[in-house]
């Protein structure tokens, strides 16, 4: 069987998405809740009931559009991403995947191509999380959040999740996670400079990175930067200095990723020394064990640069994501179909944080990556090669109705 | 001739004023303009006119308290500082140089001694900048600022100096510097630990550093933290970091002075890499030629640091304020009163910079300083030592009789 998805009706339907919400610089916002971000959830929907779906929305606004398989009995297949976007956000982090699962579906129609299990593709509500926690409708979907804690949810302007989703028209009536799913696949633009460095056009992921995040307060002593010489100093910034470059060493020793991405100074005046800073810390790596000696080394480096400069350090872990191992099974479904796209491809793990790395600890999950332009995302700049997206879609159906079929089983 | 002020009148008109704008954690909030620097410039108005003194208002705001000399046409001798403060500021800092030039007229008064010159006590308008440029009030009287364009300053809510001072009621008449000048003292804390730490009671205060001040602006590549390869990335902040690094180093080894006091990380979110870090520089140095070797080895080595790691960078030199000599002459004067008093003091230059900076450029002027605690200032916890503002006084009144007299004649 050779399924070929159609790569310009597939462009023609990201590019047509992209004019709701389009920013000047060629980007989108649209954020959950938003007029915008409704009105690509009706298109989506009307697309899906163009194409023969039957669509469903559940108590948290997650959209489910199922294409029935030949056994109503069996367990669905779910291909899905997001809609919603950051405020200069892109046109593919998202809306690719629930758009490469609509060609999928799309495609099997042309083809008249039946599967056993039902195909869904899924719209989980906020998933970039402006306003609330990013991830949260796969996290009501899999119960790491009640229901109802999440409905209340309120943002600053008093808005609740709840609000959010009757004012769009999505406060839908469908039980949450109520049928068993036998597996859920993600395309996804890499967000990451790897497939495209390396000349590839497919992403096969194995799995996502263990996080540790970091709050570290460094505090010194205020003083007036002309009259102190430099021997008298404890100077908060310097400090943080030396440990922003350690924690680099150690994320290109390990092979990992180490990342300062906020600091504030206190009290941030040109002429006096600063007497406090505060940054964000993040390491990652898809080894625990390794994760777990950057870490070790980390504190270790930072509390010696602290004492030899008479500083206090506060170092406080905000998160930990345990490592995500993909479904093996899956993982070789999409291989093989990626090898039957004749496409370069490598394996490699998501850096990033996804919907499919909360339901991978619940059912079998994979993904599969497309590269995007200098491995830039979150950015209006977001940017997609047209083929690369057709190839993608095109494992992302071959994979869809491999494992629809009544002998596969996930390992 | 011995002159002995009375430093417990001193202490406690210190600590009188200091009620004035008095803060919870015993600091002062007095901006120039506030309700509260009105009033405490009324209350030393008041304590001039009870000490015999005729007071006159210049038209920018300045006050001068003046008690006569034998020779009316003498050029005067004055002492003075700032009533204004930050609006987390201590108790000393301006203060003590004014009420230390009063506590000298209340001495002279009460041992009958009369001097040549008159003395006058000035108080300089808006000498922390809170709102306006800092030492407005000496550089109007200077000429450095012409008078009107000072007084048409509007800070963001719309008030003018103009405004301000005619809301405090000293928006005076007299013409801006219109008689001679023979010499200008400003006694002040520190502002730095270097008395302290030495042991010192008094510092003669030689000159002012040369300063550079610089707007850095560091640009990479905004990116996911998560997906991005360390070897990939161009990170604004790990590139700061280095050249934070390199002005401590290069501030350590030409013991002068290199700040980093102020920095903004763009995007500045916990998960994004810095794709633009812009920092405040500061580099100080006594030696002009001393601080123009500083400044271009950071140059260099800044854009080595930028080069090497693929980010863009601007330097660009906001401000360059020359080194200052103190007047040869005062500065002796000043040492041999100190040496009379049979302290333990030492010469060093003023980190800081003070009315007293900009008049030196102009007439015959020089500091005296005196510890503070942990040289803390610009901050509540300001503090000084009541036996360490006599001593300092005590150089002072001594000084201000010496210059006083028709046979001084400065270098």
């Amino acid at each position: 069987m050779h399924i070929q998805t159609n790569g310009e009706r597939l462009w023609s339907s990201i590019m047509d998405l992209a004019t709701i919400g389009a920013t000047e610089r060629g980007g989108l916002c649209r954020l959950e809740f938003s007029d915008e971000n409704r009105r690509a959830r009706d298109r989506f929907v009307g697309w899906c009931k163009e194409a023969g779906c039957s669509v469903k929305v559940d108590q948290f606004g997650n959209i489910f559009a199922r294409r029935l398989g030949r056994d109503v009995k069996a367990p669905v297949v779910m291909a899905g991403s997001h809609l919603d976007t950051q405020p200069t956000g892109g046109r593919f982090d998202g809306i690719y995947g629930v758009l490469a699962g609509l060609e999928a579906i799309r495609t099997l129609n042309d083809a008249n191509i039946q599967t056993d299990s039902a195909i869904e593709i899924v719209v989980w509500t906020n998933e970039e999380g402006c306003l609330f926690k990013p991830m949260l409708g796969s996290a009501v979907f899999l119960g790491m959040v009640p229901l109802e804690d999440a409905l209340n949810m309120r943002e600053k302007d008093g808005m609740s999740v709840r609000d959010g989703l009757a004012r769009m028209g999505y406060l839908g009536e469908m039980a949450i996670n109520s049928y068993p799913v036998k597996a859920y696949f993600e395309a996804h633009i890499e967000q990451g400079p790897v497939l495209e460095r390396n000349g590839k056009v497919v992403g096969v992921v194995t799995g996502a990175q263990a996080q540790r995040w970091y709050r570290i307060m460094v505090t010194g002593q205020e003083a007036h930067a002309g009259p102190t010489p430099m021997e008298s100093r404890r100077d908060a910034l310097t400090g943080a200095s030396r440990m922003i470059l350690e924690f680099e060493r150690i994320g290109r020793e390990a092979a990992g990723r180490a990342t300062i991405g906020q600091m504030f100074v206190h009290p941030n005046s040109p002429n006096v020394i600063p007497g406090r800073v505060e940054f964000s810390g993040d390491l990652r790596h898809p080894d625990e064990e390794q994760l777990q000696r950057m870490d070790a080394e980390m504190r270790s480096v930072c509390n010696e640069i602290a004492h030899a400069a008479g500083l206090a350090i506060d170092i406080a872990q905000t998160t930990h994501i345990a490592a995500v191992a993909f479904n093996r099974s899956l993982v070789d479904v999409v291989e093989a179909a990626t090898m039957h796209e004749g496409c370069p491809y490598q394996r490699l793990y998501s850096g990033a944080g996804h919907d499919a790395v909360n339901i991978a600890r619940y059912m079998p999950t994979t993904m599969i990556f497309i590269p995007c332009e200098n491995g830039i995302s979150h950015n209006e700049a977001e940017n997609a090669r047209p083929e690369d997206c057709r190839a993608g879609c095109n494992v992302l159906a071959r994979s869809l109705v491999q494992v629809a079929a009544h002998e596969f089983m996930p390992s």
